[in-house]
């Protein structure tokens, strides 16, 4: 994104692999919208001072209000906490509260820019979250990357929280910070850059399956990237019922006897549950003939046949050519940003079925923004212990059937279509009763 | 205060001593208004879900909106972040955000209740601070009583935050923590319960000397009471030039050969900085000469002949009596909440000359909301590094000549008058720019 950013303001940096991706976002008029988004996004940040504020939700204009919000009369709900903690969540904040936790290790594109540098970020997700959900979101940037330091600081403040969304940290340590504080805190942990990209992706998946009438189950998916959103998407997939699934990272395919993988828990478990001509565990004798049945090999070679694309990868990766060689009426979800993996018009003229990016100046944009407010709403409203498969399942098929008029370019609804966030609250509320992590099940949809 | 509770809502646990006190409070209809505020308090935080919400300074209704205040217009505050790390106080929210971090171990009266107990007083306070400082502050609740994890915790968020008020950590702990934050940390650390309080004390002190005709430097002064705000109160009358004082705790004054304060860091350097009739140094050889000086023994031995009375202990521990044996027109601060250590009307009964206490439906209150948001607003405003004492000092006299027509019955400003904030903030700005610790001058008041 950066290098990009210095192409378009004529600065030295410059990759000359972009040329005919710029070519195509000068076509599009691009460049002219993103330094002026650039200069208005600044004046907009310097003359607010920032995007949040910490308002009082009551009065504070006599001192009889202040006996009431403060000394003396604070003093009761105090004392009735302390007797039955779960009180918190009548008296306090707490149950609308979810902390937006970064250590600014993976920020948008820009990468490790560090705490401070990342919240502008964490406060346009806390904005966004209040907003589109109606939950207080306040960021917490954590000033080390040390794994142990984020889950420690992350337990230490959660008493004042309702959850946390875990935003822009890297992998692999995303994955166990995430699966930690899942385990050792009583409250829902969720991060968005795995889940709210994966629920919005299947969302876009079952919608683009209605129209070209294919069954999810029996897809063959390739997803090129095994970042955290590529991971998030295979397991979601998985969840969803598809078998026939490739994941490739930079080096290509994932398959069990890599060399190279033995050492990433997370490629290893995705390998082990895709590359279905590949049943190798590892730990276990390498038998070559099995080995031979693997799925490995570049893109260019993976994608062959292939129902669907999903891209969490980088800019153009995807050419012409290789959706061609995809199977009829193939799926292309391209989401590297701000630059996709093939353009929108070369898609459709390559002859995809349905494309997605994730950009908004395109058709069908894959946004997070369509899942986490409302995930975060549902689970809020149940005091839900955790956001669980279930309940991002129940999410992304809330989002899918959103869609009101359902065509090849409308595939996924508009975040501005506040009924969205509703449905995924109420089906993520409904699920979250069901699969028996609600605390307070009385606010069934 | 739990005890006192109990009492007027006729349940079973019971203290005695208590009684005449509570024939006074029942004289002043105080119970039917304590009853009716703990009523209504709960009714009004059950309501509103708690006190705060954390809301958008921008707005967000469209596309454009959401393309400038998340992405990709935000990736250019974020960039110029990561070049200049002081460009944090330039696009975000942090140069105007302050933590309000407790571990709940010393929350108003009622003691070590935890930190989600805590989060009504965390929310009050925040809401204080927005309401007369202009101030964003935010509770963090921290789950351990181990300083070290609450060092730890308050420097691992600082990334977010332009300062941090410590609160209600119980004593000797909040000492170290502070001391250890403001080294280790380069935004202002306060610890409100110490300081909050010693400011609006020494305001009440400066205002009485000059009704009285008093010279500060030449009072005799008597501090009951050894926790987090006698101390600072001590620290504070030294600072304004205080010579000769004495501190009590439950066993009786503090003096440098005492036995058992030799274990105690913070008392031992106040008996060192104390009772001047005692110049013994712990380690050195006792001098049973010398130790005869000493001020020893109980509050009814140390009150005598002194010009100044500070109450920071408990309920009635001041008689008539002792206030007959001071000085001519003798000033009182009786301050244990709700009930002081002597009744207004008994202290002027006895010849008091000023009198002061922490409740609102007494004359003179000591109410630490009249420090707290203007010290912070004027520490932020200039970017300072500290709250130093020159800034607590300045604090303490803009309180004091905030005050319009002063008598004996009115020598502490009311804090809804907004121009005591204001002119704390002034001052305390002001304070930081001359003792060098402000960042940014520009501000100059």
């Amino acid at each position: 994104m950066r290098a990009f950013y210095k192409v378009t303001s004529n600065e030295t940096f410059f990759n000359p692999a972009h040329i005919p991706i710029l070519l195509q976002v000068l076509k599009k008029g691009v460049t002219m919208d993103i330094e002026d988004i650039k200069k208005q996004s600044l004046i907009l940040h310097e003359e607010n001072k920032g995007k949040i504020e910490v308002v009082s939700k009551v009065g504070l204009n006599s001192r009889d209000d202040l006996n009431l919000a403060y000394t003396p009369g604070v003093a009761e709900p105090c004392l009735r906490i302390a007797d039955d903690p779960d009180d918190v969540y009548r008296y306090t904040s707490k149950g609308n509260l979810v902390a937006v936790l970064t250590d600014g290790s993976a920020v948008l594109g820009l990468g490790k820019i560090g705490p401070k540098a990342s919240l502008p970020v964490m406060e346009g997700k806390s904005i966004l979250f209040k907003e589109f959900g109606g939950v207080d979101a306040f960021p917490i940037a954590v000033d080390s990357h040390d794994p142990e330091k984020i889950i420690e600081t992350a337990k230490m403040i959660a008493p004042g929280f309702g959850g946390i969304n875990l935003e822009d940290i890297k992998g692999p340590e995303c994955f166990e910070i995430e699966e930690r504080l899942k385990k050792e805190l009583d409250i829902p942990v969720f991060h968005d850059d795995q889940h709210g990209t994966a629920v919005v992706a299947l969302a876009g998946l079952i919608n683009a399956a209605k129209i070209t009438k294919k069954d999810i189950t029996k897809c063959k998916v390739v997803i090129n990237g095994a970042g955290a959103a590529g991971v998030a998407i295979a397991k979601i997939f998985l969840s969803r019922g598809v078998k026939d699934m490739v994941m490739l990272d930079s080096k290509g395919a994932l398959y069990t006897c890599r060399d190279d993988i033995q050492i990433n828990k997370i490629k290893k478990e995705i390998a082990q549950a895709t590359n279905i001509e590949c049943r190798h565990k590892h730990g276990e004798e390498k038998d070559p003939e099995e080995c031979a049945r693997c799925m490995k090999g570049k893109l260019e070679h993976a994608i062959v046949g292939r129902d669907v694309f999903i891209g969490v990868s980088k800019p153009g990766l995807l050419t012409k050519d290789m959706v061609r060689s995809m199977a009829k009426d193939p799926i292309i979800f391209a989401m590297a940003n701000p630059i996709p993996e093939i353009m929108y018009d070369d898609a459709i003229d390559a002859g995809a079925a349905v494309m997605g990016t994730g950009r908004s100046d395109m058709p069908n944009q894959v946004n997070n923004v369509l899942a986490f407010p409302g995930i975060f709403r549902g689970a809020l409203d149940v005091r839900a212990s955790d956001i669980n498969d279930e309940m991002k399942l129940a999410a992304a098929l809330a989002i899918a059937e959103s869609v009101k008029e359902l065509s090849r370019e409308n595939i996924i609804p508009d975040p501005f279509d506040r009924s969205v966030h509703k449905a995924v609250a109420d089906a993520v509320r409904t699920a979250a009763i069901k699969s028996g992590v609600a605390r307070d099940g009385s606010r069934e949809a």
